[in-house]
């Protein structure tokens, strides 16, 4: 049954997908955090919010992936999967939501002028904007391919 | 066909749901162009494009559904059901990333200054940023509720 949808649970495909996830949302943690005040934006504080609850989602299902490619192939349930694909729907829709405005609040930051956002400052937030972007791809993927399977179940 | 899926292509529910988001996009795009300089700001010229989108599509599918619920019900395609979701998922998308992105600038301005945003702009700003959250609410349960039929077609 894991063989069906590639990139659908279980399958090395969506081993693939959610190591990317864990990856670009750390990357995207550590460039806003890193050495850096975050806590006057509240839309940067917004983004950091978010990615801590994407990280520990993204890991935990790294871990049941692995487990089902390298060790022994899991029995989905239809209530698991689909409390796996709302999951990733509404942590997609935050991720999404957390880049739009980081990418747009740095922006208007470079524009206003430099007193409020030195350029190498600046550059690093758009790095995580730009990462929190990949990341809200990969999700929104894994959660399309979660749904082609679900008839199947 | 049509009767199975509330929301649905071709129902009443549809139609309702079409509707709502012709107005409240309709309404973003009112309170953030009419007597308004907002080509000074990238965010604020994204909201109009991705409203000036969203507007016409909206449009012709409320359109295609009181044609469907008042003359004669519409023989859907899978293809062209297909095409609508998609379309509808790309729409709310971008209206979600430009809600956020308003909302977020909106809210930087009133925290930097009033030099930049007096503050009736501001709320102004903020309560179109408020409809494009809920014209990408809408946008979206209908991309849902299209996806709900398509395997029955």
């Amino acid at each position: 049954m894991e063989g069906q949808v590639p990139g659908a649970m279980g399958s090395s495909g969506s081993l693939a997908l959610r190591f990317g996830q864990t990856c670009f949302s750390c990357a995207s943690l550590l460039f806003m955090c890193l050495d850096v005040e975050f806590y006057s934006y509240t839309t940067f504080c917004f983004l950091v919010t978010v990615m801590g609850l994407v990280i520990p989602w993204s890991l935990v299902l790294v871990l049941a992936d692995a487990y089902s490619v390298f060790v022994k192939s899991l029995d989905l349930q239809r209530r698991n999967l689909l409390m796996i694909i709302i999951g990733d729907l509404v942590l997609s829709f935050l991720s999404l939501a957390a880049a739009c405005s980081t990418a747009s609040v740095a922006d208007l930051l470079l524009d206003v002028g430099k007193s409020f956002c030195p350029e190498k400052l600046c550059s690093r937030y758009q790095l995580s904007a730009a990462m929190a972007f990949l990341s809200w791809f990969l999700s929104f993927s894994s959660s399309l391919f979660n749904l082609w399977l679900l008839p199947a179940l």
